[in-house]
């Protein structure tokens, strides 16, 4: 077994810190988001999750994300994408320009339910229509599951709950597909048999993969999904997206780890490290408390 | 590419947070050492580096490193090492009853300059004289490549300096070698060229590793490591070993955290998960600050 060399395919990180990162935070303005996403920018990262259509109540961080969309013009280079969890979410991303629509399906019941107040197959069959909306609109649509791996109520997710909905997506026209280890309990084994039986069961969907490092293992995750052939990962800088319930908890990988790892590897990510470092520190800011970033506190290795 | 399934050969750690970990904090009490060393042994970890023999001076949280060695009989069922710089430390651990002792040698110049006022050279010819002195004592010598892959002085460190010391290692005679990742740079890709290229020149010698998850890839390099053959992996509770000098910079790669990800990959370590989480919180409680542990925070995922 080896990993991969110099040479092999680039890989494509989308930087979800405004999203899954700010989420959980007490709310920050929007100008304070603006400047995090110029910081991102400035990175040179092609894809950013700028917000999710959702319940202000429910999420209040993000109850200004109409006001965001807005100004998401000013930077014409970057697939900027929101996160929507129904029909009424979808409707509100594309009303406010959003050009790709994340939906999300949770492949457990119970945190389905809990979530969304629908179970998994009421959630999967929404799909269609999210697509309709998105479609009209001129957008393209990514089906996300959460809790492919494992459910903070069910335990261990049966991999076929994934593969079905990986294939309803596909059957109502979705444009790509990811994977997220919603509670950041994965582990490479059971990363890469996932990543191989979504590609066995609906081929090649431009799968993208979500992890989180709440056990330290979340680079090591990515490693194997990158092993696997997958090329498009998420990432939120600094690390943010703890839980706001334990203090100290990592949240999502890295995005500046996961570009040092891959970088140092010889895989593309045409994300500059110096701009992702800064960008952290300036997310370390925004919100005020430390973020769970090792290299933000050891710099590169260069230095 | 895949990762190893379960029935893989088992992997052993050895837990280096008692030295390695302890080595730069401030001094704590042999009571509390001989607490943290019994947490540990109830983890069924098989291996601890339990001290160093160097300066007092140098390493003042070690300078008990006689009277610890004198009370590990208490755990005869795990074999004990110490790190030695140098023929004095040498001396010092197998009077003190050490069996087994870690003879460190610098692949950086300048790095081993620092520490040990020898160049690379000079430290390779003195394993000779280490071996000799522990074999005749009826122990076994493991030798350490320190700055294995990059140097804080010297940036990248040629794979050849590597290998070259892994060829004196095996003609001094010595019974184990190792790679060190000092400085916490190592991604890998470089992690599994290494080992391949050790492998190629010295065959089998009982290869081990040592990582700090300094940038956040440890386990990732950890992953690479076992992918590539290597089945002794040094890891601290905690993740103890932070520089002292960088507030919040993680450490070694933290006990609990591999054997989490192991496990959960269906290779067995035979370490308790449960007793090396509340071993971590031994350490965190002795170290008197939090420790950069994400699953000490976050607990196993059966929770």
């Amino acid at each position: 077994m080896s990993v991969p060399e110099a040479g092999v395919p680039a890989v494509s990180i989308r930087e979800v810190g405004p999203r899954d990162g700010l989420q959980i935070e007490d709310p920050v303005s929007l100008a304070e988001k603006l400047r995090l996403v110029e910081a991102l920018a400035a990175t040179g990262v092609s894809r950013i999750e700028a917000t999710s259509f959702v319940s202000p109540r429910a999420v209040p961080a993000l109850a200004d994300a109409e006001l965001l969309a807005a100004e998401l013009h000013q930077w014409p280079g970057i697939e900027f994408s929101a996160l929507v969890a129904g029909i009424g979410g979808a409707k509100r991303a594309v009303a406010a320009g959003m050009k790709t629509v994340e939906y999300v399906v949770s492949a457990s019941n119970s945190h389905s339910e809990a979530n969304t107040r629908s179970t998994t197959e009421q959630a999967t069959e929404r799909i269609g229509e999210v697509v309709r909306i998105v479609h009209e609109a001129g957008g393209r649509v990514e089906v996300i599951v959460a809790t492919a791996w494992d459910c903070p109520f069910d335990g261990p997710t049966d991999p076929d709950r994934v593969l079905r909905i990986a294939e309803q997506a596909k059957e109502f026209g979705a444009d790509q597909f990811s994977i997220a280890d919603t509670i950041g309990t994965a582990t490479p084994g059971r990363v890469g048999r996932l990543i191989d039986a979504v590609g066995e069961r609906v081929g090649d969907f431009g799968l993208g993969v979500h992890f989180h490092n709440t056990r330290g293992a979340g680079l090591a995750s990515a490693l194997a999904a990158v092993q696997h052939g997958v090329r498009n990962l998420d990432a939120s800088t600094g690390g943010l997206g703890g839980c706001p319930f334990a203090p100290g908890a990592s949240g999502n990988i890295a995005t500046e780890e996961l570009v040092y790892m891959l970088e140092d590897m010889g895989i593309a990510t045409g994300i500059d490290l110096d701009a992702s470092i800064r960008a952290a520190a300036v997310a370390e800011e925004i919100v005020g408390h430390t973020v769970p970033s090792n290299l933000l506190r050891a710099g590169d290795r260069k230095r």
